[in-house]
């Protein structure tokens, strides 16, 4: 088989790229190692920026997602018993985010491949980003058993943390930056209509929580946990409790409860791997840099790598100009480490940290304190929350 | 000997908190441990906000300090060779600070205070607040080799870090927060002209330096140097030589070199004590709060707690009235805390941090980056280094 790009990883960055290239007619072949069914299930982020709902309309699946998307122009944050609101419409000069699960992003992206008649394939096994130091690299896999070679231009790494691509990088040839964070995220989805219409952002002594949701009807709820708890030991009821006490009495009153039918732990992390380029393989999305949940950046910035990448392959192909594909790495770079800061600043604020010393613990309070009543220190949350601009 | 308001200090804060009562008509003696000469030689910090500015005025220093002050409309930070210019002015609505000593300030404090009469005491010896759990506290001390009682209604703590009235607070009254930084600063005074017309704040991959001034004709410079650094290995040309290596091109040939007059390595520290009032102690200034040099807080919140301690003492004997006076450790603190923040935030952003981890140290790149690029950010940073309201 050849190819002009061939993508590793058919989530929604190399859904969103394949079908960018495929509808400026680059050709390109997608491998994917699990199946349509698991990759389709995966529960994820939720909340989209506007260059992310650009690119989206610009790949053809912006219908159903303004058709059935949430709107937000503000969202809660809280303090013990009292409530903030950041109006980020009013703080950005009209700009918004959407809510729309990540889920749905990835079921639209598989449709409208389909349609196009472009080339996905799942269950794909061993699959190895080969020669890629050379301008003929190759992917070697298995495909219904069978072994294959797919001869191509450029290799996209779209395969996430644990993927293929970065560790077919030489450890010499990459730098990482990580921090892990002393807690964990245990999250629920119950088809339960959301406490508020906009999300709340919860700082409590007992932890932090986060209110969220995919619809009117399904809400999807946070609260930060132990690193070494385990599912088991949270029962529905325990969850909804400590929920509650983590909220406003007004705001833990409008909680609907109700069994959940999605339920896990997520250890929270932040990792950059640099360069996200290495000859003709590119690293996107989580294969190159993960954020902690907090503010909603990890979608946002695989939207926003595969933008760049996009940008350059097209020149490259269909222009003959490579300026704008020698500059990925340093403009994808320079974007996520912004939304890294801001999500390691945010979690870091809003969090409670078991080991801090009193000192951080009560510069991190006046952090919060001072962030909500200075417009210009909450301009720069809502700026870096609805995006800053590529 | 009896008096209404028994201040230890002679500092700043001491002085113009004595200035503000005795203009309002209530009596205050004065304690200082140094002789005068000492207090007048003490070289502080050099840059006043626009609240600081005002307090003096009212305390009658006004005169001589817009004569001689320079008025600064912005300041400059660079990072390694590039230049940003803050514009304060045009960042905060018009304000600006004022470049003048706090040995001018001092000095036109002792002359003032020479001029209305009222009385200091130098050279007091073994100064100790007592009873002040009681509303007839008193303070004993040694003057000229006699022991002396000073009966009074309050004691007003503005001896500094060192000095004996936090001391005199039982260990479990009083919580405390601390920082120390794994760095110093080396800082000369040279009679040669500036630089710049403004400070510059120079970020670079040999550490922290900092070009400030006292006159048209008198500079002070400073350098990041390691913590346990002497003096004694820093020569003049070792100083100027290293400076110049932290600034961009056109800066460092801008540096005029020359003999330096005073010459000190100062740890960095952060510092604040819970509460700030003891029954009828109150602490003011350093004897409460230290923050590091970056950003010029030390003096300035010096003057918003005496600001407020003022306000509470003069509702208290002129207006019976205890609300203000009952509310001013809660307002000192607040606002001390967003200053400690403020430095907190500058210091770590500008300095390196021998230990960081490569993480830590690329989040603080992009935190200046960031801080930079965006207004918001820039506007956070100009409305804190003017001065947040009283």
């Amino acid at each position: 088989m050849s190819t002009q790009v061939c993508i590793i990883g058919a989530g929604p960055s190399g859904l969103l790229l394949g079908q960018l290239l495929h509808d400026a007619g680059i050709d390109a072949i997608i491998l994917e190692r699990a199946t349509l069914e698991h990759v389709l299930e995966r529960v994820r982020a939720g909340v989209l920026e506007q260059g992310t709902v650009e690119l989206l309309e610009r790949a053809g699946v912006g219908e159903r997602m303004h058709a059935e998307g949430l709107v937000h122009e503000g969202f809660a944050i809280t303090r013990e018993d009292e409530v903030h609101h950041i109006d980020l419409s009013s703080l950005t000069e009209g700009k918004t985010v959407m809510v729309y699960g990540q889920t749905e992003v990835t079921h639209d992206l598989v449709e409208r491949r389909a349609q196009t008649g472009a080339l996905s394939h799942y269950q794909v096994e061993a699959v190895d980003p080969q020669d890629f130091d050379t301008d003929h690299p190759h992917v070697t896999c298995r495909i219904g058993g069978e072994n294959i070679r797919i001869n191509c231009r450029f290799i996209a790494g779209c395969d996430g943390f644990h993927g293929a691509s970065r560790r077919a990088v030489p450890e010499s040839a990459i730098r990482t930056f990580e921090k892990i964070y002393p807690f964990g995220w245990l999250g629920i989805l119950a088809d339960v209509p959301p406490a508020s219409d906009e999300l709340i952002y919860a700082s409590h002594s007992r932890g932090f929580a986060l209110c969220s949701m995919r619809s009117h009807s399904r809400s999807r709820y946070y609260i930060q946990c132990n690193a070494g708890d385990s599912i088991e030991a949270w029962s529905d009821d325990q969850f909804w409790d400590e929920l509650r006490r983590r909220l406003p009495a007004e705001m833990a009153e409008a909680v609907t409860t109700g069994p959940s039918f999605e339920k896990s732990i997520a250890p929270l992390r932040s990792f950059v791997a640099e360069p996200m380029r290495f000859g003709s393989l590119f690293l996107v999305g989580d294969a190159a840099h993960i954020v902690p949940p907090t503010g909603a950046k990890g979608l946002n910035l695989a939207a926003s790598d595969v933008h760049y990448l996009f940008e350059g392959l097209r020149a490259h192909f269909l222009e003959r100009e490579d300026t704008l594909l020698d500059a990925y790495s340093q403009r994808a770079l320079a974007r996520a480490w912004r939304a890294v800061r801001f999500s390691w600043w945010m979690t870091t604020m809003l969090h409670r940290f078991p080991d801090n010393a009193p000192f951080e613990n009560r510069i991190l309070e006046t952090e919060l304190a001072y962030t909500l009543e200075s417009q210009a220190a909450k301009t720069a949350l809502a700026e870096n929350y609805v995006g800053l601009p590529y």
